[in-house]
């Protein structure tokens, strides 16, 4: 592993992403598999091959056998969404306990987005942004010199702190399985999720394509690039490539597996033709 | 509801399923979807869409505000698998504070298959099966000697029970909810579970789409007879749906959404067009 | 159950807690225990003695089987804490989709606490606290100003929330089973917890209290009420009881259980004794 | 740390408890706990009074940032107990997958107490424990025989399984944090707990001690070794210790901690003397 990996990646306005500790690689996932499957598939490439088919397959169990632990700094609408998921163990810095920082997050801004009622779309002209930064930047000074006149005179720090806006940054420890991990990053780094919290995946899946480099191939090519189809869907597709090979005259296997080459494996094909089936 | 959905449905040679109770229903995931998204989309026919969506896009969490509890009565080896799900709550039968009754599952005996390492094929030959049903209810019934004979000369009931086999029937209360439920059905009930768990599933499916049958609709759609495709396998599809429009001068958006009707609203084919692209 | 129990409770400036529905009692609770001990106490005042029992030796299972969906409204800087609890089941407000409304937390303002660097001690006096009202409701107002400006210029509602303060009411249904619930409250009601986390608390330990009275008793008594001592603490206890009863000669057994009365019953009396030896 | 951690520890007839991996130690929990509290108390020695603090107020994150990875092997009657524990990760050995090796618990045999409705008391008289053990050598030796005779003539392995004993050993990898595994312990090392379980914990309580030992030390003096004493009790040696006072002329405070030394900084004498206002 290069120091890379231990090194604060910096986003946003203040923010970071930091790997602070982790247990296990792709070889502790196929060790764990193995424990279940008993002797046999041991060499290196058959790791690779074990990898996906578990991905495939989901057999999820032997991914939480990996851990990583980050420290994270973010404004606290991003945390608000980051710590709904459940499975992971937080220690985040007490705003009872402790003076916030005058850390707040400025945002390129976007447009609402016509079509998607929760989503954004294009960026606003620069100089609109612009403008709109300078009004931000008054507000949070303002509102940091509230806040701070409130605790210089007494004023309890857990109730000071209820005028401070969602952009103020606030920052934690964050531990994880791999598993559950890759089901989160499935999750925020798809295009729906808030470019905000998008931002602070791709450093975190640098770390764990660094260390556990098949199981984040296995979770590009299973998950993250993967499409669920409907039943209604399936049998459309289905149905198509059937009639296609009727009204053309051709096998439907000759069709469809011909032009497939490259990272696909005998099995993974045969697994694709009987889809068909 | 009908008062069936209460009554004990027997599985196998002693066991059952029988629902205890349940709070929440299809109007329960709506209700708790629109706290997200505000007021708007009221009539009945729009919770049918809202469920749809919630499951194709994996919102998982109004699924989460329906609970189930069962009773449920089954073999050890069985047990064994159910508990491994981790997200229920369990009270089950204590073989340290009561007798184990004298109660055996007797299989329908299959083949090892020579396909699924660990998995079953065909049918034992009738005969062959009833022989070794003979084998088994001896010893079953020497087994259960032996342990109501340590019973009775004092041994501690949780050490006189490790004699018992894995075919023993324990029963349990388990409470789980909707979502969670959901996924533990997905696994269970796919060809490649052992089918004595498989045995178990149908009658609680059955609760399910009784009282909530969009919820249940959507599963089935979105996720029990739904298809992943990873990237390769996607790539090669689209690049032959787009290659046989190329090849006999066809439109791609004629070819194939043309013939797709019946259950797919409007939003559903736009969807799956985009996919496409 | 009363009507009372499914009526908004108000709290603070504009929060609520409201029970939406529940499943299972203290029956059910004994039902479940009851499931594992088999057969025998089944008297309704046996009831009561098998969940004391239960709660007294933290056997939590049968108390994860009652299960309570509160609908509840609170001040985000509230609501992050209450979400730090990973064991329920929760549906937020989304301010990416649906716009905040202008509603924000007035707190009584308290002094820091010199002792407790993460709490607060006494009430300001009312006319500085009255001042500081002024000065919140200025920058309150101002505040929804920026943020509605944002808005209707076209900034998406994703980002132009993040202007808003921490004393913004947002509002989520939440779902808990009785085990995690009394967990909560046991963390949440101690005077450690903040002022206005635990002003929210009194009216849902109401509901638990009137739809589970038994398991509500017990909480009090051997949970909210009791207390944890350190090894240390408890061998001084005891060397000073028998020391006393030494130095004084008495009997032990005479002195400490002489002025049991009222709760305990004969079994606890005897617990009780028991520690002492 | 020694070589000896990572040593496979024996237990029972065929089982063992092996450290494979760990992340994090004393120091990691100080480091998260301290982002709660900023900056500060940073001594070797403040480590120690850090997490004996954190271990007194049930602040438990902290310790999940610790995690433990072991490959544990045991009778199937004690993992069934084992996996009851939901908050850990497992990988287990599968029966479907392989053949079930001849590996069988020989239990020290105790008789049922007749205290306890699911507990033992005494061992058995060594001259009949020892005909028990012939008879359990005849069952396990005829059923090994029954189940290799199904595998033989092609039964599938998942159901040839079903015959096998409680007793057969299984084995499997458990990742589990610190504070679970903690709570595990605590329950698991308890008096009540079946001894054949019990057995395990004290190779596993080896480890967390060697690996982090002051919170070890806080484990014991605050859970394991501690006492929790009902709102009731608590009433009655309050009241008995005042009593004491007045009735000889003296003072409580006088009387109570003038003879604790030892292991008690001032501020737990404090909160020890806190507790009797």
């Amino acid at each position: 592993m290069t120091k890379a990996t231990y090194t604060e990646q910096p986003v946003g306005s203040h923010g970071f992403v930091r790997l602070v500790d982790s247990m296990g690689d792709d070889a502790a996932i196929c060790q764990a598999a193995r424990v279940s499957y008993g002797e046999g598939t041991k060499s290196v490439n058959e790791d690779r091959g074990l990898i996906r088919y578990l991905m495939r397959h989901y057999h999820t169990t032997p991914f939480e056998m990996v851990e990583f632990k980050f420290h994270l700094k973010m404004p606290i609408f991003v945390a608000r969404q980051w710590i709904r998921h459940r499975t992971a163990s937080i220690n985040e810095y007490s705003g009872r306990y402790s003076i916030m920082k005058d850390e707040f997050h400025f945002p390129e801004l976007r447009h609402q987005s016509q079509l998607n009622k929760q989503g954004s779309g294009e960026d606003l002209d620069p100089d609109v942004a612009r403008a709109w930064m300078a009004d931000l930047d008054q507000h949070y000074s303002g509102t940091s010199d509230l806040y701070n006149a409130m605790i210089r005179s007494g004023v309890s720090k857990e109730q000071s702190r209820i005028v401070l806006p969602l952009a103020t940054y606030t920052e934690f420890y964050w531990k994880i399985d791999l598993h559950n991990l890759l089901h989160f990053l499935r999750l925020r780094m798809d295009s729906h999720a808030q470019k905000e919290i998008r931002d602070f995946t791709q450093p975190i899946a640098d770390v764990v394509q660094e260390l556990c480099p098949w199981a984040w191939e296995a979770f590009e090519d299973y998950r993250l690039n993967a499409v669920q189809l409907s039943a209604m869907e399936w049998e459309r597709i289905v149905a198509f490539v059937h009639g296609m090979a009727e009204e053309y005259s051709r096998s439907t296997y000759d069709i469809l597996p011909a032009d497939m080459t490259g990272k696909m494996t005998e099995r993974e094909l045969r697994e694709f033709e009987e889809k068909f089936k």
